[in-house]
């Protein structure tokens, strides 16, 4: 077991749960990976991940884009994959192999066959995923001979290598690796993501795997896995922007010996632990929002669930909100903007508004606070605006990145 | 009447009726306007604008924002102003007098009242216009002191001085005054406007203000502008952010004596020159779009009004599309990513789309096509998207701004 790792939950809006120990990593027992260069990335470097688990009753679970256009490797694996008992993940950076019509279904399933037999698991049993530009056609030919380089590499200690194979615009690596203490025994859970840009989930917008190696059911898994990308991946935006391909696989291996049964303590303690570390690695998501340098949350409350998620995106989506936090400007009218464009045709809105606890709006109209303190609080990495609307018993809330040169640089020029 | 000019109707998307010639400025008959500078803007520019109709007998119409927090000057317009009937307008930049309760209500009754004294008319004829910052008390002070010189400096060639006290971030002024040849007689139309920022429409987003000497009546000058605004502020978006102070007014003061009757050719012909205008002035403030440096327009086309419209949007407002035309870049599986993530749950989406009449996606495949010839057709100061979905019928466009470094600069510190 490698080293205590003290940084990992670094977000004040994520509890590290107390049996929850965050180490430096590797994998659950039971699974190995892989992550080697093939060409697809033109720096030459790592674009194709390998992921294997070895137990042959492996559990798994898994949500993809509810985008209209979809990648090829999420039809593949909407069609042509056992999403309950997922042995395998074959993911490639630098292509996302969307918009690509038959050849990039073809190109898709190549990669699952070779992939399976890499992995030497059923074909079924295989996920395939990929990142990158759309819309241009995807040449198998590396992958092929990447994936006898990657089955070569495979090893327990492989999670850093497989990472870095799934990242594109990434300024850092997403990835953790905790030690879970249940009631029935100890088991691991390991996080690799890759996320940066075309964030906004509904539910999830990126690449993201999860091993453990609990036994657990696939129906447990797949409760596990919705209620907490629910709280995590459902509730970020980097810049409103659905993908095409966003997957997140949950698999367990079962290999610690410790089984979780439904509805028992066990099954509680592991679902806080796989919320609090899909939290942790969504914010992480945000904060490396293509030039971010901030991290705003929005909570929304009031008496009606559609009209709170309706403001809170709102406010999460606009880039004049975005921009003043790229700055910290404490310019709290544009956050009043955005409810109201939100929410057309409802005025008079009584909205109140406050900024790091700091009230500046009440019943829609200004009321007086402290302009430099205000300032000096808004600076700080993380800003927290809450919006409270007529009624009450709904509220739901939204991380989201700044608007940043970084932004603009990073995707003025992504193809040529 | 002021030398003709040849360059206001400078986009190839709108097309110059032969009958509309346009001037280098100036009112039509019966209209007379000032700007002056009272200490709003800490820049000490112009900041207050006086518009007055000599008419006794003018009629005119409005459309303001649908916004829920809606600015003091808006909620005045509408619950004390006979908008049917407009004689004077008085707008301030520098100060958008919305979310600024109570003594923001008072502050727009106090405008309103002071207006009239200025201008010499009913209080209730008068309309009210603020733009600026949110959030922030107005104090009527300074412009109580400014309408008394505004009131001294009112004249018919006053339209450049009211258009530059209305701008907070337009790089550019938007104003145009042209000469209308109808069957019965010639008449003149000017536009003054502001807008760069927070432009989403629905309809609009920024202050218009139109004049013509035709005598139309009331229902007819609510018509036109109804159809017009659609056509134009309705259909352009720089941040997808609607404001809470939009307003245009349309007011028309008869004075050259040429009566426009309903339903007649001069109607007509009045109507596509309103058209024209304002279509080309949504466009400058598009252009505008607080750092842009490209113009995109995005039609789309399909069996079903609202898929095409929500379609239409998600590409205007994709920050990933918009950057990537502010970089020069054809990279169309951001318009696809854009179109799948707008209409969710209804894969797979039949989609073709072309970027400058180049073919790029057929049935949601890339096609083969000129690299080439397409990255320098995206080079050009307008860019044109078309979107087929399935089914024909339905049809919208949208124009937007890219999204550029300069919007970044504008809008991070703009309070501070």
């Amino acid at each position: 077991m490698s080293a205590e790792v003290e940084s990992f939950f670094a977000s004040r809006w994520v509890e590290q749960p107390p049996h929850v120990t965050a180490r430096a990593g590797g994998l659950p027992a039971g699974f190995r990976a892989a992550g080697v260069a093939c060409g697809l990335k033109a720096s030459g470097a790592k674009d194709l991940g390998l992921l294997v688990c070895d137990a042959e009753d492996a559990t798994s679970a898994a949500r993809f884009t509810r985008s209209s256009v979809l990648a090829a490797p999420v039809i593949i694996c909407q069609e042509r994959a056992r999403l309950d008992g997922l042995r395998a993940i074959v993911a490639n950076a630098g292509n996302a192999n969307a918009a690509t019509g038959r050849p990039g279904l073809d190109a898709a399933a190549k990669m699952q066959g070779a992939a399976a037999m890499a992995a030497g698991v059923e074909e079924n049993r295989v996920a395939v995923a990929s990142t990158g530009v759309i819309g241009v056609p995807l040449d198998v030919a590396p992958i092929m001979r990447g994936l006898l380089a990657a089955r070569e590499g495979l090893r327990a200690e492989g999670d850093g290598d497989f990472s870095d194979a799934i990242r594109t615009t990434d300024a850092f690596e997403k990835r953790v690796s905790v030690e879970v203490a249940l009631p029935s025994g100890t088991v691991r859970l390991a996080v690799q993501a890759k996320g940066a840009g075309m964030i906004e989930p509904r539910f999830a917008t990126m690449l993201c795997f999860v091993q453990t190696d609990a036994a657990v059911t696939a129906e447990t898994a797949d409760l596990l896995l919705g209620v907490c990308v629910k709280r995590s991946f459902d509730r970020i935006s980097v810049d409103g922007q659905l993908s095409t391909n966003d997957t997140v696989i949950l698999m367990c291996s079962g290999a610690s010996g410790v089984a979780v049964a439904p509805e028992s303590e066990d099954e509680l303690r592991l679902g806080e632990a796989l919320d609090a570390v899909l939290r942790q690695i969504a914010l992480l998501i945000v904060r490396d929002g293509e030039g971010s340098e901030r991290v705003g949350r929005v909570v929304a409350r009031g008496g009606h669930g559609p009209t709170v998620e309706t403001a809170a995106r709102a406010v999460a989506n606009s880039p004049l909100v975005k921009a003043a936090l790229n700055g910290g400007d404490p310019n709290w009218g544009r956050i009043a903007q955005a409810v109201g464009g939100g929410l057309v045709d409802a005025a008079p809105l009584e909205l109140d508004i406050a900024i790091e606890g700091v009230p500046v709006c009440r019943a829609g109209a200004v009321v007086p606070y402290d302009v430099e303190a205000l300032a000096a609080a808004v600076r700080g990495p993380e800003v927290e605006y809450v919006i409270e609307l007529p009624g009450e018993g709904a509220e739901t809330e939204v991380f989201f990145s700044d608007l940043s040169h970084g932004y603009v640089t990073i995707n003025a020029d992504y193809t040529t």
